[in-house]
């Protein structure tokens, strides 16, 4: 996605071989113009699966997952990575290491919102070791859904979260995928 | 607003005195077109206010302030409750106490995106005792911006939060007030 890919290379900030800070207009400060063309691309490049609901990780999964979802004509479910006194009951679980964090926390999602009748859209800003999105299509896994596709926002290429998840069969589109960074330049697939 | 009392008092549920669980549409599964409606409705009230930002709280608050910024045309930011490694300097900062987890965490926001030039629409989810809403009030005027108002999708108009925040001269608009509420019945404003 062309317009995303130059907003990258406009605004993005190459912290360290592996961190990317896209804090202007994703994952602090949000375009919300520039979430309606990334909805609209996910929408179209997953149109014909027949998508039931989308899926996503708070925080910052949830502004590109809900244009998504206003797209495709479906609700969007954010897992939680924090227990909510409201949000107890009835909930598919699994942990996820972050790498970024240093820590391992646990996703929730409530099986009142994903049930074996669905055909899930998974999408998250980022990929890169793939654990948050494993985790997710663990928890779709065990509410007996079916995954219809994986929509990212920005792809660490040099990662290896995209094979891992492509190795299992699903099919993963990424609006920009990177090659190789450094603070001087980016490398787009 | 109507139709977001009308999706009150068909799917909330009552769960204490004080809790109103509305999971299926706000808090964890998100319906998208209302989202729409709840952003183009801020929009209409906060439009002479010359709203340069919108800010917010994550999680919850992401999709109406989203919605609501797409509609003024201006950017977004969601105050961040947790620690991110790539979110280190330049921080504004205030302690929220929740009523609703028992525990008082820290939510911050970068100085790159909060400025003396702002006039910022403060947009949350719920309004009750009103301790998130003065912490990012607290931010914005620790940026030195201006606080042109603040939305809220539901208050709880029987605890304190909204009068605590009217009576400091900030106007508050929420687009649905519950005056009270049981397991049976939601008595609107």
């Amino acid at each position: 996605m062309q317009l995303l890919k130059e907003k990258i290379e406009q605004e993005g900030k190459v912290l360290s071989e592996k961190v990317l800070k896209v804090d202007t207009f994703l994952n602090h400060q949000i375009d919300p113009k520039l979430m309606v063309e990334i909805g609209k691309e996910f929408a179209r490049l997953f149109r014909e699966e027949n998508i039931t609901k989308v899926v996503t990780i708070e925080s910052s999964g949830i502004a590109p997952a809900v244009m998504t979802a206003l797209k495709l004509e479906v609700p969007v479910v954010f897992a939680r990575k924090h227990q909510s006194l409201t949000l107890t009951e009835n909930l598919y679980r699994s942990k996820v290491y972050s790498f970024t964090k240093q820590v391992s926390s646990e996703i929730a999602v409530s099986g009142d919102f994903v049930t074996a009748d669905d055909h899930v859209l998974l999408i998250d800003d980022f990929l890169a070791n793939g654990q948050a999105m494993l985790g997710l299509m663990d928890i779709v896994e065990q509410a007996g859904a079916t995954i219809g596709g994986v929509g990212i926002v920005i792809e660490k290429g040099f990662q290896e979260g995209g094979a891992v998840i492509r190795d299992k069969g699903v099919r993963v589109e990424s609006l920009a995928i990177i090659d190789n960074m450094s603070p001087d330049h980016i490398t787009f697939q």
